[in-house]
């Protein structure tokens, strides 16, 4: 299964795309999409849509995951980071991608083991989870990895239990 | 200047497109895009996407305008508006249109002459601006056009400043 993971942000919207059968994940891609903070917010909503766009149409994601909203810093934060994820969706919609949603506590419990986890442990395990010889470089690329195979992880485990039933 | 007005909702968005040489205004269009509350969200931003865009396709608008974000309800109501909001926005920039963004008081001051009028008095003053027999059924279209009736406005005030210098 082919995954797109997304981390969403108005400067820099990291995502990562694998190659997993549940067990063993392969990084595919990784990257940000990164704007002008000095252009007009639709434009740089314009630049993450057509680069989510450009990553879905290059490496062909059968699916895609994201995190939940946030435990916002503060509220304007919270909504400038929901017009983004709003275009992610759309993006994602756009190209018939199944989503997974998850909060921040199930991404870093299903990559480092543990809810509480640092950004940095995050970026240490993904690494290691897709036997890289080091993190990829960005730590939102990482981010989005790391929600790729939180998504992974996860479909797996409700395909065994189908199984099992 | 043909004008697109958007009123963002994740049940109902309402778009509105007018006519306007800045003191008269002319209907061309309006109407809501209604998506199924029952299907995931990312489907419904697709619907609300891909309807703007078809509007913004048929009507051929020169600029588009929206109201700002809000005094929200609640804080989930807001973030689910704004997901919306980056989608309209997206769909504008992505048709190169300049964009306006106004705040509820200043769509209500310029249309009604009175920055807390109520939905209905904004309803039968664009119906009297437009010169309509009777208020557009929806009130979420006539938001829209309230919307786009105070970018016509503004941008008429703005060129008459600027020609005054």
């Amino acid at each position: 299964m082919r995954i797109l993971g997304i981390d969403c942000g108005s400067a820099r919207t990291g995502y990562g795309v694998i190659e997993s059968d549940g067990v063993a994940h392969q990084l595919l891609a990784a990257g940000v999409i990164t704007t002008d903070t000095k252009k007009p917010f639709e434009e740089r909503l314009l630049t993450i849509g057509r680069g989510l766009r450009e990553v879905i149409l290059g490496c062909a994601p059968e699916e895609a995951a994201v995190e939940e909203v946030f435990h916002a810093v503060n509220v304007q934060t919270a909504l400038k980071l929901a017009h983004v994820r709003g275009v992610a969706l759309f993006a994602v919609a756009e190209a018939g991608l199944p989503l997974g949603e998850y909060s921040a506590l199930e991404v870093k419990t299903s990559v480092v083991g543990y809810g509480r986890a640092e950004k940095r442990q995050v970026q240490l395990m993904t690494c290691s989870l897709l036997r890289l010889d080091r993190p990829v470089e960005s730590e939102d690329a990482a981010d989005a990895l790391a929600v790729a195979i939180c998504h992974a992880n996860r479909s797996a485990l409700k395909r065994r239990l189908e199984v099992a039933r």
